[in-house]
């Protein structure tokens, strides 16, 4: 029997269609997208790995990652309380208190949080939008989530960097129009990028996300994967699609 | 009346489909691929520029962006004797004497060549392959046109961005796993991403090439065109490609 006095007023409950797993959200503050379900497919299997999400959020994708088997043992770090203790809230809905851990932290601290190389995989669905760029009402928490204001994408790679042992992986999703800024900032912290993938909303339409996988000290050589398609032509999810949300393992 | 003397022995003559344009080849040394009709199709339409391909080879790119009237005067640079006479013969026998100017030399050598920001666009499809990869039996012209063995990545990097002036654009075709290095190296020689399309040869395929432009001194900002599929699953051009190679401007 679930445990509902978790979920508190304003939040629900959704179905992960992942071995039973749920998630609370709050739609208020944020809701997960398909950027952090691709993510989580995204990873490689490495039924060992010490992993740690940057920026977790909700928790969304190490509760997906270990829905799939994707790893040991998971970190998930979020700067801000609530979505912290979300995040912590979903964990114990799931039973999941001995595979994940939620610390509510700053990337920016890394180093007094965590052991340099103490992580085999380090995933990181980041804000997204320069905090030069678009219109900034308020600080608030669905601000903070998208725009870079609390943390930098060098912010999140400097901490992957340093959280990673040689031969680690580091998996982002990101916004293709960076991509350039991202391979430079990986090269600064001796991340090689080695696999690439864009997500194009139809085959002739521009991709609208990246998902990046790069390897600490790895040598100069990346695989670019086919474009991810998501919509068919008449509007149905693609096979392809179907296929990164089965989350089966 | 074309001069058909002006094609020696074992060459042939290919119809280029492009206002009657017709190029000389030597199937025993190189002839152009698909790369070099993506390469002259990428780049945009700029009507008076003065344009350098680096590595022209039997002249294909500046012939083919002529036809299309994506400038006003050419340079084509080629390192190989040959080769360079063969682009000349091409040239003279489409009578694009008074646009197209081959010259033999060697891109390491470019400031005895050219002076500094002389030129608006620069084009290149330059050896795909890490002289420290594949097998490498004989310093022939196939080989020189394909390894990196007269010319290295960076060369034609360093090349183009001394020869652009401030907003130039450098449009390259090359490798998709050499991506992260194309992108560092670009860096390095102050030409900035700006947009970035991956052929696949099929849908569900990875790409086997990729389309770079570059601006010299450009803002970081990359746009990222949907991938361009070569095939339909029945093995038929896509009509995405054909409108590539439809040569007339």
């Amino acid at each position: 029997m679930k445990n509902n006095s978790l979920i508190k007023a304003g939040e629900r409950l959704d179905d992960l269609q992942c071995k039973g797993y749920y998630i609370i959200q709050n739609p208020d503050v944020f809701c997960f997208g398909m950027d952090a379900v691709l993510l989580a497919d995204f990873v490689k299997n490495k039924p060992n790995a010490k992993v740690i999400d940057l920026g977790t959020g909700s928790g969304i994708v190490p509760i997906l990652m270990e829905g799939r088997g994707k790893g040991k043992q998971f970190v998930g770090l979020e700067i801000q309380e609530y979505s912290a203790d979300l995040a912590s809230r979903s964990v114990a809905y799931n039973d999941l208190q001995d595979k994940i851990e939620i610390v509510n932290g700053d990337i920016r601290n890394i180093k007094e949080l965590f052991q340099p190389g103490s992580f085999d995989i380090v995933t990181s669905n980041p804000p997204y939008i320069d905090s030069d760029h678009g219109l900034l009402n308020e600080m608030d928490a669905k601000n903070i989530a998208r725009h870079e204001i609390l943390v930098t994408l060098e912010d999140v790679i400097k901490a992957a960097s340093y959280l990673l042992g040689h031969g680690g992986s580091f998996c982002m999703v990101h916004k293709p129009f960076r991509l350039a800024e991202i391979i430079r900032l990986l090269s600064a912290y001796k991340l090689e990028p080695k696999r690439i993938c864009m997500v194009q909303p139809y085959v002739n339409k521009e991709p609208n996300m990246v998902l990046i996988e790069a390897a600490k000290g790895g040598k100069p050589m990346v695989k670019i994967d086919p474009a991810l398609i998501v919509y068919n032509e008449d509007g149905s999810y693609t096979e392809e699609l179907l296929k990164r949300y089965n989350m089966i393992p």
